[in-house]
């Protein structure tokens, strides 16, 4: 199973080592961070750009994890080619088709979010953008689509997994953490993505959610995301 | 874990008495089966009446299992008290605030299903109303709400799960058969609720889906319910 | 045009005879007024019950307007039949078949609003449910359907207008209060609705709606419905 | 009454100025056509680019029409600054940062689409994008939100209009177009639209809606499109 873990956004050598060496401990292969952060308001924190990149980089060093990573546009891949190991391109993004095709002309593999109204066709041919460009290695995230719901900030489409296995050759993983918002409720629905037959997950780990820059709410610490990843492997191998 | 499982409707003798067997035999305590059936269309089926409440004692009797069925109003509440043991009250009735009352009225316990469009707190009022009489025996289920998503009938929400564990001690279970509509999705999204916490689920069986006359296409035969109920104690016992 | 236009409860004759005369004196025809209420909460003013329909056919005989009011059950229908001109069946039985062929064996029409997640589609079989116990005379409602959106209650589907045109002979009208959940959104939405093309409206109307002992935060006040009479006429006019 | 009209997208000389001359004549100020078509498939018809921008230049200087046409990221806003008066940012855009930015150091207007799930806060927010750099010339545009209705391509959320009125000072008009996805339909959207006191409409017109490239299912002919803005103007002037 493949876990991709890590804080929402790289703040600084400290908060990303702590995560990292848990995660290389546990058996993860993948080590997630934004420095290019897309937020709602433009009175956000943004991420550090080149400088969390940089960050990264040392990261994949030290610790022998790839690196994967949000690009926003063309200038933000090419800086992420430059420093991560796949390109991650957010739900708000998955119909800018000017960026997938920039990641579709990238040597990197790709991560493709979900669009938050999105249906699964529309998700496939926002990959078939990438794949018209000569890139074939994408891994599609499902993160939860809107409705009326008010209990988690978006409802995690599971059904989209079995659904997605009769449609494409993609791997799917599952983001529990803004598929529910709640930290509380990552646990429960990132087993639910593994045992509906999900290919890994993605998780938001921290050392101290409450002090995250970005999305504490829905992020674990050390030992919640340890505790996770063992269940997670055994639901894994129950349903492989 | 509490599993729920028959067909949609009681259609026959025969029909009900080889999934009973089943259901006995793989260690399950509770058997469904509708007699009065819902339906969006007056042309369509609309279950057996009475005559299918007989056939549901039988399977009682014979089988040894506590039977649920669906009550539409206050006459077949009566009805289903005379027959039955667990009185459901299905999503398109679950602000009939008549039935509820007649329900909270019952010494039976109520199985309240979530409407296709309900919030938590609707949907606990409902339950409010069957406590608010009396009868505080009430399982709610969890069976999928409707959003613009095309490629599953409803969109299950097992945050729904989680969430509800803070805000009521009420046991919750989940219907993955009207949760998706399609029967190559009862699996995984049965497993996944079970994963995210539920304490059983409902499941549509019959002994040849293809003939069933309702919702054939969302039912398991007996072989693929045997083989699911196996994976869910198992995945179970990793989460509790 | 019709308009349909009372208060949400009725609460007593002074309340009552006020909006009604207002209702008169603008060219009305329709008193609409809850005796029977179905409310979310079991907690919650429910109605005045047969009270109320007494109140109901004195407007009836006093300002010469044809009464419209919820029943919600069998035997609250057998009273409306005593009381009213027409039964409304309100968006959380649009499925309560019982309730629907109870409708379709009385004299009185029917108006039948749209249930918050009902497709066009089940909206029409649930008027045929009525129709096909014999009654033909059904209205009806459009009363917004629910959507993630955050500032209106419900979201108002006006394109169910046109589109129920093309499949339907029965009249069509908007409740431009349900359908928003705030007084100030009544105005330009219930204009919306006949400029789209709806047969009529329905409005909530109260002396004084912040005393209103429900429904008061989507309710106009005399002097605002007078005003909007006078547009709505004039729009209709128009697209006429 | 502000209406932007024009195919939506340019396709050669002789369809543009056939538009064009129809809107000059009925008192139209602004053309639309597409040069860039963000299309959902990296196989549809994407738009004529440059060449399409030429010809909308040539539609300004021979009907003195102003020119609103789509960018798509930061380079074709260059060109669109180039040939064009108003840069439209459409929905699947409408988070897009890199590209709200870039229009923000424009200094052309800047029409923007709401997101097909996006809430009011979230339009309003990626509008401060665009003001933050500078560029306070906005004007919003409502174009239907995705919901589970079947009936219409979109939703067309009509109480956003009232709605936004309490919280900005922007001017907002309605794509009764995309809101709608039925050319029916659009005459009694736009009505609607600005019956709910919209400040003006965007109709996607084409000499012959049956042979356009996209969206002629969804497109008004000439003669449509004259009738529709005489109720439109009139409508107007009984809510204004």
């Amino acid at each position: 199973m493949t876990i991709i873990a890590g804080p929402c956004a790289v703040e600084n050598r400290e908060q990303a080592f702590a995560v990292a060496e848990t995660i290389q401990r546990t058996g993860g292969e993948f080590f997630r961070g934004g420095a290019f952060k897309p937020r709602t308001s433009p009175y956000s924190f943004a991420g550090l750009g080149e400088e969390g990149l940089k960050i990264l980089a040392e990261v994949r060093e030290r610790f022998g994890l790839r690196v994967v990573t949000e690009a926003l546009d063309e200038s933000t891949v090419d800086l992420v080619e430059k420093y991560a190991d796949m390109i991650q391109i957010g739900s708000r993004n998955m119909q800018n088709f000017t960026l997938l095709k920039r990641a579709g002309r990238s040597h990197l593999p790709v991560l493709l979010k979900r669009g938050m109204a999105a249906t699964l066709e529309e998700w496939l041919l926002a990959a078939e953008y990438v794949m018209a460009e000569g890139n074939g290695n994408i891994v599609l995230c499902e993160r939860g689509v809107r409705t009326f719901s008010q209990h988690a900030r978006n409802t995690l489409d599971l059904a989209a997994i079995p659904a997605m296995r009769r449609l494409s050759h993609l791997p799917l993983i599952v983001d529990a953490a803004h598929g529910t918002g709640h930290n509380y409720m990552v646990g429960p629905l990132a087993r639910a993505g593994v045992a509906a037959g999900a290919d890994g997950v993605m998780i938001e780990v921290h050392p101290n959610p409450a002090k995250a820059l970005s999305d504490g709410e829905q992020t674990l610490n050390l030992d919640e995301y340890q505790q996770l990843v063992r269940q997670l492997n055994a639901i894994q191998e129950l349903v492989a």
